[in-house]
């Protein structure tokens, strides 16, 4: 389609609002996003207005401020997270306001900040943020992730370009994978979300007991927890209201066991954590427990997340995604986890998804724990698929079923 | 001084973050700014850090989105206010957070906007807010109010002018009036302070029951409570902390019985409420009342203010600045009442400021009331003061001293 930028950046503010978010009339929307993102911002205003919308408001967030924070701030302000203005926004999504995050992070913001910094600041903002997590992972109300290309990520992704053209092959990857390329994205979203959720049909109907991963560096067994239910493409939340919760999203993921897990497995992709690098990761896990962590690449920041809590070594997600996904076809490493994740199969260290789990909403958290959730403050994806990655669904009685080989569905 | 900008704008930081707020080591700072004065509020935050700040949280705004809520929000958008996050903001400012806004505001932002929406707009915002805004007038923390100049802003101030020259003369003006263009400004500020706490001194011990405005248009008596406080200059917050409210300040300030104040009183200067210019006010007081309001330009906008609730037709504040202010002196007409109300004496209508009247904290809502403080959810200063008015201050015997002439201190 010979469409103008500006155009595009218009319908992809419809298709966050109208199918990331399914915004209802009357609802409150809180946004999330960087400074940099304002005019993709003004546009999903302007439509969530359109759309009938009670208040947009934007909680905006700066790079410069997290760094001058990082710099100058005293150990009291690294160890601080503001609880009025988070609380506020829990009573927010508790009174049905909807969330849309637009992430545009440098991917190495924090390249140059001490490790202990990062993670003191990302626990106690996580422990913070936990009543607004678990409202969102628990999907009491219609949430969207978007992207949206920055000077600073896209110089990270494209080094070796000017940045006015590494900004535009960015927001041309965004607007690709995230189908506003199509003559009618939403035609075209809503048909690819059909896709995923036939996929997920299938999985639920199979009721495996596990998934087993091999390939170069990986032999790893994931159980799946007892009731689990497969998730992908759009999801309804609590609230009543259809939503994409992540746009693009090539994923179909299911719950792990937090005993379960047993074997080796190693990351096909960098990804960032934290504002740091980490590569070729390698982790062994024994009945769900990480009990062996290496990495090439940002070791110190991966061990760290690994111990934010009791249970940051413990797996919340297992995701299976084709290497021949729209995302992996754009060709380009994205280095922001909504995207990178979308280009293969992956697992995530920490929470759990209340979705994938018969009847979450009615157990206490002891029954949750006794059935294999795992709760954290954290969540973090990595990638462990490629195309030389099989997957097979493992029956309880130990019947294998081939789900990919070479990384495509088998 | 043969500054940068860049050296003036970081001069400006500091003298906000020190004697505009006094901040203290451990103090949170909650900053209100628009998205266009990023380059300022950086320098800011940096320098609060500095300074030991255990957090630094910027309320952003946009005027963009503003304007889309007015176009294409509903009614129901019009008519709501978000309590989570205006209640969040009273709670930190009851946990001690100091208080910046930096004024960037179109001063005619909203003037294609019906009056009706904003005028409800306003009194929903102003009525959510009031728990904040009690807490600033009450003095309950160190707060300060500073300017930044933004494009829009320039343009209606300078509208000869190309938007890049506009934008430098009215940065200019600002530095001048601030005193960053004095060779140490924050000893220029705080040898200004000092004369404007010496006028303070000076008025106090008079005890004036009433002043008296004489001059074109103008024939008004302005009862003083019993038991008032002048102020001017710096304040010293309940929390402890030194600060100046205002970056400029030219004023000397009083509280008027809201019963007492008689007779007639036109504008010497436009000015913008919420958005929309209004000029040519002239207003009759009948024993404190408003009875008659007529305007050149924006009576509409003019009369809703005073129709806000049922106090905004009295008066909360009466204010002395000489015609040859530092302000004055820089020959500009803002268009914005920071800086207007310090070219001229002013009165405003709605709320009184507690610092006004002795023993203010202690009293409860009916007390105050019954020394004749006002309470109401505006506060709209507008000028009244020229080199055409006289001011004598009244004694309860009914002597007369000469407080001003032809707009000079007598």
């Amino acid at each position: 389609m010979n469409r103008s930028f500006d155009e595009k950046l218009a319908l992809f503010a419809k298709l966050a609002v109208h199918e990331g978010l399914g915004l209802a009339r009357g609802q409150e929307l809180i946004v999330a996003a960087e400074l940099i993102a304002a005019p993709l911002v003004r546009l999903i205003a302007a439509e969530a207005y359109r759309a009938g919308a009670k208040n947009v408001e934007v909680l905006w967030s700066d790079p410069e401020l997290t760094l001058a924070r990082f710099r100058e701030g005293s150990d009291e302000a690294i160890a601080y997270a503001p609880n009025w203005l988070i609380d506020g926004v829990a009573r927010a999504h508790r009174e049905n306001a909807a969330r849309l995050a637009i992430s545009s992070t440098d991917p190495g913001l924090l390249a140059r900040v001490a490790p202990d910094r990062v993670a003191t600041q990302s626990k106690v903002q996580g422990a913070a943020r936990k009543p607004v997590s678990d409202l969102v992972a628990g999907s009491a109300i219609n949430w969207c992730v978007i992207g949206a290309a920055s000077p600073a990520w896209a110089a990270r992704v494209f080094p070796d370009l000017p940045t006015d053209r590494a900004l535009a092959k960015l927001w041309d990857a965004i607007f690709l994978t995230s189908r506003v390329e199509e003559p009618d994205p939403v035609a075209a979203w809503v048909a690819h979300s059909e896709s995923l959720e036939a996929r997920v049909t299938t999985l639920e109907a199979a009721r495996f007991d596990a998934l087993h991963f091999t390939g170069p560096g990986t032999d790893l067994s994931v159980g799946l927890v007892e009731g689990h239910r497969w998730a992908g493409g759009r999801g309804r939340a609590k609230n009543g209201i259809l939503c994409s919760p992540n746009i693009p999203t090539e994923e179909v993921f299911c719950m792990p066991h937090r005993l379960r897990v047993d074997g080796v497995v190693s990351s096909t992709m960098p990804l960032s954590v934290r504002g740091q690098m980490v590569d070729g990761i390698r982790v062994t896990f024994k009945e769900g427990q990480a009990v062996e962590a290496t990495a090439r690449q940002g070791e110190a920041t991966f061990r760290k997340l690994l111990a934010t809590d009791e249970h940051a070594g413990r797996l919340g997600e297992v995701a299976l995604v084709p290497h021949s996904s729209k995302v992996r076809q754009a060709g380009v490493l994205f280095l922001n986890t909504l995207y990178d994740e979308n280009a293969a199969s992956h697992i995530a260290f920490g929470a759990s998804y209340g979705e994938n789990l018969s009847g979450y909403a009615e157990m206490s958290e002891a029954q949750r724990v006794a059935r294999g959730a795992n709760d954290s403050i954290v969540h973090v994806d990595w990638m462990i698929g490629s195309d030389r990655i099989d997957v097979d669904g493992v029956a309880k009685d130990g019947a294998r079923t081939p789900l990919m080989r070479a990384g495509e569905w088998a």
